[in-house]
């Protein structure tokens, strides 16, 4: 079934009690007000409420329902939903309470179980409900704003609420709004796939205190984020967020740095704030797409106009100073006193037709722009809205605007929203919503290639020998070359004479260590021997292992030729218990320790993915080379980060890994220690 | 003469024309609205305002205006500052343009130079003007506020009038808001010193683009912030703003992390928006000094609670779980499903009594709370807050509130305001506004310790020799020596028999490096040879160096004991054309390099403010100990950056100077290296 007779019924049944001030009474008047035709209402005594006809069962109802929504007590609904299903009734919302959120998870999986049965589709239990403002369907107690082209989809009720009364105050359209509370049966994926083919949905918001099914999660936005943004608020960011978030949905939430590694890695943007999920939809849903970075200021006011110029700076869009072509066509129509570098300054006495001009002339060799109009209450506003209006009719381009002060502020504002123009409290939140546009644009603009895709359909294998959980170094280290991971040559030694002759392949010096289940940290207990010069030296090393590894199942050693030293890096595996294999990567030794100079991402990335990994850490100069140092080979490093991260899903039981180090020349990487854990 | 009569004037003169829209007639206009009653208007035809009579000349007037507002041609000016000082006039506002703005600085400085000569105080020119709500002087065309504790110095009129408007619409009052344009006369610098000692203003406000006389106005910050808070918007932040302020002032902006740590410094606090100020500075206004860190959240929304207390770990205010008593306490009047781990959760059904009781309980152990309400259009918001503003009453400490949906949510704000309780617009503009007001009252809890005075009176010398501009290294060695830096034992030797005879003074190993005027890269000419073993490798060397210094002005060699290797730092001397002398301390080699780990003081610093510095560099932890290894002597390194940042003070002819490195060691700390370089 497709989700559309719940997002366009004809009719609403509304089940619960029609008393004064009781929530279905509430809802019933909501959606009579919000413009339904056909609503019934349905409680043991068959109450009506206003043209809302009362019936005891969906039997009596003279015409079919197309969606039920309940808000009946929590013992009664699994019985509603029964009553559904024997009458046709395939789409609900469960607005009551009393289930998984309250420890009623039995509770929750029959209302499950019924629904599945009769194939219905359900938003809820425990949530607000829904709006579909084209449909006139408003089934929610919280605020509904005029339609328009932004969907929300919300974990938590109370903050869908405050979205919906800021984004009707600053009078941004809604399409959808769904609050899906436990998500008994449709969940955020479900509905972030029909808001992806849906019409009029231009851009996507989601609040989120958790991301379920992370992988999967991951996928769907990335297939939403073709075709629409999707702007997302996760909270639980900090440490202190996440025990909140913890005690208020009793569901663990991830660590906020591979939350916010898989939110990029699949398109999502993330903003911080609620009024800053508000300004980026706005400008999605409003704006034309940015074609660049390139970004002008037109404004009557210097302070602001340097306060926005610094946001764009940090937020990555280019303020560069005016052409010479430009500065003369500005000249044509500009006083002499205005500024033309960029920002461009029309100064007090700016006119509405200098703002047009100014505006429509900038973005001849701009891709974006911010207009500022500070006024005094002495100054009219209205002819510099129009100024405005005028231009962004004739450019096309993403234009957003911010007035301030003035006797007909407010009108100006309502004139401009009218003309469809997004309208900012200031020139930095205009900026901010500017650049996501743009990171947007060129994100769309490059090769599509599904994420954790990049290992192609595998054949599972078993890392560890059966019953066991970690790998021996010679065997990890087989296990790396076997699936094209540069290691250095070795050889597995069991005894004295076996080593002497191992070293013949690749000659001295080298360096020995123990090899045994029991010795997790050789170097510690002196397990590691460098720089061995020749048979004797071996030898000498062999007995000394041997002694080492005494009573703790002693193996035999591995000997590898000394690798000569290189840049050192850490790749490593780990698993996160929403999103799955995740790999890392960063400088080793102190920078990884100290600085936490580590990125990640869910694991497998592609090569590309893992080439922009490289880039991201902050000790990236060092790779690259200074000081006249050479820059390592970075295309073999990614190659190696690509196919390390691929190890977890060819050998499911593989849990933790890590290469530390690998050293990184001019000419290639090697890795030169490993350790593999299961799980 | 004081500022008085400027900011509590009985009469004003407004001087220009009386046509209506004409920039005297508004004014007037204002000023008549405002409350003032006794105005008259100047004007070549003596031309009447409503209320205010005209007249041609001061001399005419019934009796002395304390005040003269000019908005007369600026070619006018001059003559009317004469006009004044002939009638007694002692305090003007000179709104009228076209002085150093314009490039008529000659125009300017007669302006000053004839306000000096009759004792006249004055605003301006080119500016917006000034405010003194208190004294219903409103002197502006700017929207003007509500009498409040709030005063604002703004460099930019544009940027207050937003400033005023944001307030006005917020309920904010205002103290004093003066709009100081070019600053001819009365700079920041005095408005500070005056509103330090104005009983009306609570909090300072100050928009800057550009910080004149940089080491004074510091000097001015910290002397205000002892007394009352500084809150300071300065923009021009990045390359693409500072073009921007560059091309709009015409003024030269320093280095944003210059400046950055000359307000840290000096005590201001420093915010990013218009937004941001008036957030901090209601806070500030309204509320009393937070006494630590620790903050409470009560709230009726998981979501919500969860995205302030993200905030609150961000800027540092500390959400503890709540304490066992006072779970217990809050149990005695909230349901079992509320929760009372820190977010309160009260959830929907939170009464008004509950938040106030709640709030109450949570800040018998917290220093600092916030209230969320975020209610649906069918809840009424007025119980809560009466509930929150019967908690402040009893509690006494900081409490903000957020008043989000509902069908009196505007009276409710209003309601809120007028019992002096800030609201935010949501809960993360309210935490950052707390965490000011604890970081303000931390520091004014330490002992007072004036910024750059740190060197106390000192006896300039000079570093360098008459007509030269830079020293010898043995030179600049011998110059640190007699500072208290902590050098490695050296001497200087000009011919081979003083070097072997100069080394008994050390014992070998000994590094010898060349002397030369004219080598400053002394490595990599082959100057430096580490590691000289007897007097035969030291007469080797020598001749060696002689080699080197060969037609370059070779002066000898100097030698240095081996110094065992440390944890390497830099520490450096700059300076900057607003802030004169600047100290700079970080980790040496590539992490100076690479990470650009440095942090900035205007110089001198106290030891304390360099331990300060010590330990805000990100790989502070390299010098406190990683991986088993000591920390290294921070007192010792303390007491090295407090000395050599003295220098500049000591030796005004020193311009630039730098000890890199300087190896850190457990039980010390000693200057390697140095350099040291005049104007």
């Amino acid at each position: 079934m497709d989700l559309k007779v719940m997002f366009y019924p004809e009719s609403v049944a509304v089940f619960g009690s029609a008393g004064e001030g009781k929530l279905a009474n509430v809802l019933t008047n909501r959606l009579l007000d919000g413009g339904m035709n056909r609503v019934y209402i349905i409680n043991p005594k068959g109450e009506s409420v206003r043209e809302a006809k009362g019936y005891t069962s969906l039997a009596e109802l003279p015409a079919k329902a197309d969606l039920a929504v309940i808000a009946a007590p929590a013992k009664t609904v699994k019985g509603i939903l029964e009553d559904c299903g024997r009458a046709g009734v395939r789409a609900a919302v469960i607005i009551s309470s009393g289930f998984s959120e309250a420890g009623n998870s039995d509770g929750e999986r029959e209302l499950t179980e019924t629904a599945r049965r009769h194939g219905i589709r359900f938003i809820g239990p425990n949530c607000a409900g829904m709006v579909s403002a084209h449909a006139h369907l408003v089934a929610t107690l919280e605020t509904s704003p005029p339609p328009g082209g932004v969907s929300l989809i919300s974990q938590s009720g109370a903050v869908g609420g405050s979205f919906m009364a800021l984004a009707a105050d600053d009078g941004v359209g809604i399409a959808k709004f769904i609050s899906y509370g436990n998500g008994g049966d449709l969940t955020v994926l479900d509905l972030l796939r029909y808001l992806k083919t849906d019409g009029e949905t231009k851009v996507v918001a989601l609040y989120l205190e958790t991301v379920p099914s992370g992988r999967e999660f991951m996928l769907a936005v990335q297939d939403v984020s073709a075709v629409k943004p999707v702007v997302v608020v996760k909270s639980g960011r900090t440490d202190t967020g996440q025990r909140a978030a913890l005690s208020h949905t009793g569901s663990m939430a991830g660590a906020d740095a591979v939350c916010d590694a898989a939110l990029r890695q699949c398109g999502a943007i993330r903003v911080d704030t609620l009024h800053d999920l508000l300004d980026v939809c706005k400008a999605f849903a409003l704006l034309p797409p940015a074609r660049g970075r390139k970004m002008s200021i037109v404004t009557n006011s210097g302070g602001p106009g340097v306060m926005t110029a610094d946001r764009a700076d940090t937020d990555g869009l280019l303020v560069g100073e005016t052409s010479d072509r430009v500065k003369a066509k500005l000249g044509e129509f500009l006083p002499s006193f205005a500024g033309v570098r960029n920002p461009i300054d029309l100064t007090v006495e700016g006119t509405g037709d200098q703002y047009g001009q100014a505006v429509a002339t900038a973005l001849e060799e701009s891709d974006v722009a911010v207009a500022l109009y500070i006024g005094t209450p002495y100054l009219k506003a209205m002819p510099v809205a129009a100024g405005i209006a005028s231009a962004v009719k004739r450019a096309g381009k993403p234009v957003a605007a911010i007035m301030q002060v003035g006797s007909d502020i407010n009108e100006s504002l309502t004139y401009l929203r009218d003309e469809g123009i997004p309208c900012f409290p200031s020139g930095e939140r205009a900026v901010s919503s500017l650049a996501a546009l743009a990171r947007y644009e060129e994100r769309r603009g490059l090769p599509y290639e599904p994420c954790l895709t990049a290992v192609g359909p595998v054949n599972e294998k078993r890392a560890f020998p059966e019953g066991e959980d970690r790998l021996l170094e010679p065997d990890a280290m087989k296990l790396l070359r076997e699936n094209g991971i540069s290691v250095p040559d070795f050889a597995f030694a069991a005894d004295e004479e076996s080593a002497v002759r191992a070293v013949r392949g690749f000659g001295y010096p080298v360096a020995v260590k123990v090899v045994s289940p029991r010795i997790v940290h050789k170097s510690d207990c002196g397990g590691v021997i460098l720089n061995v010069a020749d048979d004797e030296g071996l030898r000498s090393a062999f007995k000394k292992m041997a002694a080492i590894g005494e009573g703790r199942d002693f193996k035999g050693v591995v000997i590898y030729p000394m690798l000569k030293p290189g840049r050192e890096v850490i790749i490593g595996l780990t698993s996160d218990p929403g999103f799955g294999p995740m790999v890392a990567f960063g400088m080793g030794g102190i920078y990884a320790e100290v600085l936490r100079d580590i990125t990640f991402r869910v694991a497998p990335v592609s090569k590309d993915e893992a080439a922009r990994m490289i880039k991201e850490i902050k000790m990236y100069p060092l790779l690259r080379g200074v000081r006249g140092q050479a820059a390592v080979n970075t295309d073999a490093l990614a190659e190696m980060i690509a196919r390390f991260s691929t190890l977890p899903l060819v050998y499911p039981d593989i849990h933790e890994a890590d290469l530390n180090p690998v050293f990184a020349y001019e000419n290639g990487v090697i890795a030169a220690d490993v350790r593999i854990l299961g799980k």
